[in-house]
């Protein structure tokens, strides 16, 4: 201990307004819950609350599935959890990238030693069906892995198309739903989904650190059959079933506040209700569209495959992306993000979820849009507060 | 979206003295610190916070190390982040197992498709340093890995001697110090210790969530050299460091809240100094040890090699371990853990971690452990909670 310590300020974060691609505003009831006292992960209390917290995620997911909890890491966590459980080396998996996170699945499927089945589609729309069938079709695969909701490029994937191609061959169908669930429907049972991660710092409005995943019976059956044991010790599912079901085995030892955050944050969601928090991300994310088109901006995703969570706006030409985000940020303390992949550079993401898709939110970051867009030169064509304005009223009447 | 919200209540647990294996009490402005505002994991705020945390880190494990970074998961999280990274397939490992966390780390090992080496020793007492250096000698493991402070026995092992074994052949010394870290001195440059990993829930006084890892410069060429790229991209320590370094590529959302409760956790720890700290919890340790054993009870560990973080104390013969756990719980809301693996049912295991490790908790433990033990027939020898107060006052004098 020859060192002395730094000397190391009290945080004091600023109150940012986050409509990015994540995370998202959280509201203050749930930032309380994290501050209630500790428990032990294996007190009567905390078994409790791990009970209502499936419960809760049953609902959210829209499923019965018996094997739905959070894995204790963020998003990534869990759509590594659903990969490395399901797959066993040397398995194809067909994977369709229309963005950034189908390439990640890819990357993994690789690294856990699976041959992924590459259905590269463009970016911004939604998956080639044609591609995607052949692909099938020409593959062994047992698992075909689709992106509900592309943080990337803001696509809505619908399921329905993707569930019947893997019906040609009794295939699970495997969905990233981190930036829908709890604003679009995913309905995990309606739709076939076998498993689906998502993440808690995006619609479902909680701070990030957990990953809702859920498996149904005939992916739970594939995990038993396995010939080689997950490499994850952390992720393995089969491990976590025993502290989530009723033996309560110690495995890890589970972010208690984490949970205690979820806790909250579903019973918001249970408040609200799936639809009417459904319709209140689809007002705000056409209001918010209403706002910029007027702008004299353009959206990137066709208006029928537009999620309502991540709204993806091209920056207008000569007008540096970042300089503007920047303003943003130190003028007004909002977040929005930025491009990834091929979209680097090119739009904003606009992130409405959760707490954050609010008419304040979306009127404010209009007016905050029109001013740094002008002191970067760009005049708006009409105003975008009016015309997002103009759609709230004509709703209410 | 058929089925109606559940519903559930607030949640309200209890305020327990949490004198377990973990996780440990938490301060209250470390509860506090988590209800700070959101900001995004790219946001310049968050960067500066996680510099600082880097730094704080290097304290704590009394190293130079540039990587050196909490991995968004718990304690297990990390000991795979270590292991996953730094062995390729077929690679041997020797594992000392003198508990349930070396047998943790041999399965991992397995999982990732390498060969341990298991080096399986008495629970209870140290690693046995013969049958390792033999171990290592036989085989071509290029990682010796070993328990700083195993939670499962309330051992503490020296690191030296396992250093001295591993530069018998230019080895990387590979170290659990989930149960040490914040108390005991882990030493990581002194002791040359090349991977470690620690928890935040256990003398590091912050809720579960997060694991502090560092690795040395020896380490890092090791996985820089790599022929395959780490299974897990999750914890994938090159990625990550394109995280926390300079380059700041995005990589997984960090869970933020966890880290405002880190950040905190480490100024108090600052504040305190790491000396003043392990002087602390020695002193409770001893008091707790005179109480016990005035009780006529005897500990599990031989006096050299006990940890002050985690005290093994045997259950008298026909005596229920877990209903005086359950009595400890209801009655005086204090929880302390039972045992595992050989232990189960045979031990109390008492954590005085971090905050936890107090005066006022010792007294109040052997107060209310005496009175579990009479509920239960049986009468203790002398009274617990004279012989520690004695030894208090001995210190003070």
């Amino acid at each position: 201990m020859t060192v002395d310590a730094p000397v190391i300020a009290h945080l004091d974060p600023p109150r940012r307004t986050l409509l990015g691609p994540g995370p998202s505003p959280v509201d203050d009831r749930v930032l309380r819950a994290m501050s209630a006292p500790l428990v032990g992960h294996l007190d009567p209390v905390f078994i409790r609350t791990m009970d209502e917290i499936q419960e809760m995620l049953r609902y959210v997911f829209e499923t019965n599935n018996r094997l739905t909890i959070p894995v204790s890491g963020t998003g990534s966590a869990g759509m590594e959890a659903t990969i490395a459980n399901l797959i066993e080396p040397e398995e194809e998996v067909v994977v369709c990238i229309h963005g950034y996170f189908g390439e990640r699945m890819s990357d993994m499927v690789s690294r856990l030693g699976g041959r992924p089945v590459r259905v590269e589609c463009d970016w911004g729309a939604p998956i080639d069906l044609d591609k995607t069938r052949e692909a099938w079709r020409k593959s062994n695969a047992r698992i075909l892995f689709g992106v509900h909701a592309e943080t990337s490029t803001g696509v809505l994937q619908d399921l329905r198309p993707l569930r019947e191609i893997a019906d040609e061959r009794d295939g699970l169908l495997l969905v990233d739903a981190v930036t829908s669930l709890g604003a679009h429907s995913v309905g995990a049972d309606r739709n076939g989904v076998d498993a689906c991660y998502s993440g808690t710092q995006k619609a479902l409005s909680c701070p990030p650190g957990l990953s809702p995943v859920t498996f149904s019976e005939r992916a739970v059956e594939k995990i038993r059959a396995r010939r080689t044991p997950c490499s994850s010790w952390y992720l393995d599912v089969g491990l976590l079933l025993n502290y989530w079901g009723s033996d309560r085995v110690y495995h890890h030892t589970a972010p208690i506040s984490m949970n205690y955050a979820l806790h909250e944050a579903l019973r918001v969601i249970l408040e609200e209700g799936l639809e009417a928090r459904a319709d209140r991300h689809q007002r705000n994310h056409r209001a918010l569209v209403a706002g910029v088109e007027a702008m004299g901006l353009a959206m990137q995703v066709a208006p029928e495959s537009r999620l309502w969570t991540l709204n993806t706006v091209r920056a207008p030409e000569n007008i540096d992306e970042a300089k503007v985000r920047k303003r943003l940020l130190e003028e007004f303390n909002i977040e929005v993000g930025g491009g990834l992949g091929v979209f680097k550079g090119k739009l904003w993401r606009i992130g409405l979820m959760g707490a954050g898709s609010t008419e304040n939110n979306v009127l404010l970051l209009l007016a905050a849009l029109e001013k740094a867009l002008a002191d970067e030169g760009f005049k708006v064509k009409d105003s975008g507060v009016s015309a997002a304005a103009a759609l709230y009223s004509n709703e209410k009447s």
